[in-house]
């Protein structure tokens, strides 16, 4: 036993503007505080009901087979997958950065066959690229993330799912760090399957991922079904491809979810609450407002740093909205700096992996954290930062910068000039 | 988009004595609403670090591999077995309720060569039935279940990792619904393996599975390594027979808790804070002194619908402090006598499955709920439902027998005659 016991859980103040985890917005930390109630009462199950409602919107989907997988952004990736590709299926994965990598990882642990096509970091791929390599492969899947925060890129999705039915290729993406901050429109881009989680842009903790299903999907992870042991009975399907997993078997999963409601796991309570608040709260400020909250902010954050006279990575007509990479000055020491902006003002800027690390830091302006006095408070603690490291940095330049990508998107909206 | 969206979060009040999910302690909640900090932030990865230590003393454990899983009790299980178990491995599982038959369905899915035996429900199993089935199989692996809550059973493990060190077989213990509310020695009792949930005895919500594993154990996980696509170099490990999955890897998880905090998953915050608070006030009360109250409470439940005349189901002897089966008396419609449990008084009890469905139901003392006044408040509540149903129910034999008992266990501590 511990000798001294440590006291209640208490956090440091701090603003999250890193690649993710951010901040959560103050009413999804209040619904994570509401009572318990049980499993199959009306009200959890009326629970259940609404934040499937409330996902189909912020999905743009009417597919019904839209859930929530009670794991992080990366349990909801491995349901997708596991359940849609048998081993032995052939899976392609473009990757542009680290999460591509992951995708295809994720589909080697399935026994999947996976071909990766693969771009210079800070580029995205033209549909046609996508398409040439689907037709040489002759996949059953293609795993496509929406935006990887390794390189802060926004792939294009609108045309791949047209080029997926074209070839009759199911299309996954994974949207964990741009669901809630940039357009996905899962029916109108031809989804088949996408994930996300709750702890980018939808202001929410890690751990409950978000998850949708097009009809063509649910028809291959029905075939699968294996009716779970001590519950099976002569002449129940025990397919001899089942999914290799019990918890990620989405079968399983949308029986529980559906109007059997067939035990499963136990549905985690809490998380349900947050993921349902984190809905809520962005189609109460409204999709396409919230999106274009994260535009301007992100445009806030990119004009400041310019701004400041510091470079930024990759094609910045590709760049998710909500986090942008910024090449550290030289003789600024990067870890120390972003040790100083954690210590000394409380916030968190991202370091970043693979070819960037400790060339570039990212920073984000997500969810809750997608508004100008956060945006502000950064840049101008970052310009006291870089000062104190000897970096030449022109006075107020970065946020006099910003607050004016500010004022002009405070202007009546629609006019197009906010960038300009 | 939903045409009216729905309020915040509100949920009913609810007294949860059914067979889990049970209510939280209130500190428990309150941690959840605490504010978020970053992945790699100091006070995360010391908070994950204290949590290891609080979890190393609720299971009896000096196992450095002490972690959650973040996802709910099943995430636990499927993560332990398929780290231990390679494809074509055999799985010896003795099931003597609805979780066992979750076991071998779990080990089925990870590819094992799955052995069961079993026993009637209401039964638990000798030793020497285990051993001699351990020695016909000559498993990899004994998976065995603590507490069945759908038959209430504890089975006795004391003797069950002797047994298995004497045969070179690995034990894996299932704790979801025992843990917390009866003895678990995992040191003592020679555990490999063992996982829980927060939403029983540990009074949490489900979403957060303790697993803690013997170095023998953690043996095992690490020779089975592969480094994550996309950060593997050459030379890397990369072993033939894999964990087949990437989420449930608990030689990465591992690598994720551990000193070199290798990226895996995103840390699921809110539930680490949850997870901590359950241990924290667990050992704040402590560990014997939390096991006595289960006890106590139990027996004065089962004192309870025995002095309203209820019949019992299973083996007394064997029973979890944390839960009765009682037998729907005859001409009571079992269903709506629980709905009136819930609509009238917002209580919770619970049904059954399988055998027992529609002959008994599940009452149970779990955690925060494992509390003179919840005790007693069921118990009027049933007896003025019973008799709505037409039963003939003793006028206050059930509560007079319960508040007996407490009487007794209040008085001076350790004179064994609780249960007198």
């Amino acid at each position: 036993m511990p000798t001294t016991l440590p006291g209640p859980i208490d956090p440091p103040a701090r603003l999250l503007m890193g690649p993710g985890p951010i901040g959560a917005y103050p009413s999804v930390l209040r619904a994570m505080s509401a009572p318990l109630v049980g499993q199959y009462d009306p009200f959890m199950t009326g629970a259940m009901s609404e934040t499937q409602e409330l996902y189909r919107a912020v999905w743009a989907t009417g597919n019904e087979a839209t859930v929530l997988v009670d794991g992080t952004s990366r349990a909801g990736i491995e349901a997708a997958i596991i359940s849609l590709v048998r081993p032995g299926d052939r899976v392609l994965v473009p990757v542009f950065g680290r999460f591509g990598h992951l995708l295809a990882e994720i589909a080697e642990r399935a026994m999947a066959e996976v071909h990766t096509i693969e771009t210079e970091w800070g580029q995205v791929f033209p549909a046609s690229v996508i398409e040439e390599a689907i037709v040489r492969v002759k996949p059953t899947l293609l795993a496509l993330v929406q935006g990887d925060t390794s390189t802060t890129m926004l792939q294009p999705l609108e045309e791949i799912g047209e080029v997926c039915a074209r070839h009759g290729v199911l299309f996954y993406s994974d949207a964990t760090a741009s669901l809630g901050g940039n357009a996905f429109e899962a029916d109108a881009w031809g989804l088949d399957a996408a994930t996300a989680g709750l702890q980018k842009c939808l202001g929410g903790p890690s751990g409950s991922a978000p998850l949708t299903l097009s009809p063509r999907a649910v028809e291959v992870v029905q075939s699968r079904k294996k009716v779970e042991a001590g519950i099976r009975e002569p002449g129940d399907p025990s397919a001899a491809d089942f999914v290799r997993s019990n918890y990620f078997d989405l079968g399983m999963i949308l029986d529980y979810w559906g109007p059997r409601r067939l035990n499963h796991h136990t549905e985690a309570t809490s998380m349900l609450y947050a993921a349902r608040e984190c809905a809520r709260v962005l189609l109460l400020e409204g999709r396409d407002a919230v999106i274009e909250r994260h535009r301007v902010a992100g445009a806030a954050m990119l004009a400041g740093v310019q701004g400041m006279g510091l470079a930024t990575f990759g094609d910045l007509a590709h760049k998710m909205s909500n986090v942008v990479a910024v090449e550290i000055p030289g003789g600024v020491p990067g870890d120390a700096a972003r040790q100083a902006m954690l210590e000394d003002f409380g916030i968190e800027i991202g370091t970043s992996f693979g070819p960037l690390h400790g060339r570039v830091w990212r920073i984000g302006t997500m969810g809750y954290n997608a508004r100008k006095d956060a945006v502000l408070t950064t840049l101008v603690a970052l310009e006291a930062v870089l000062r104190r490291f000897g970096a030449a940095v022109p006075v107020g330049g970065g946020v006099e910068a910003a607050a004016d990508v500010f004022a002009v998107s405070s202007a009546p909206a629609g006019d197009g000039s906010e960038e300009a």
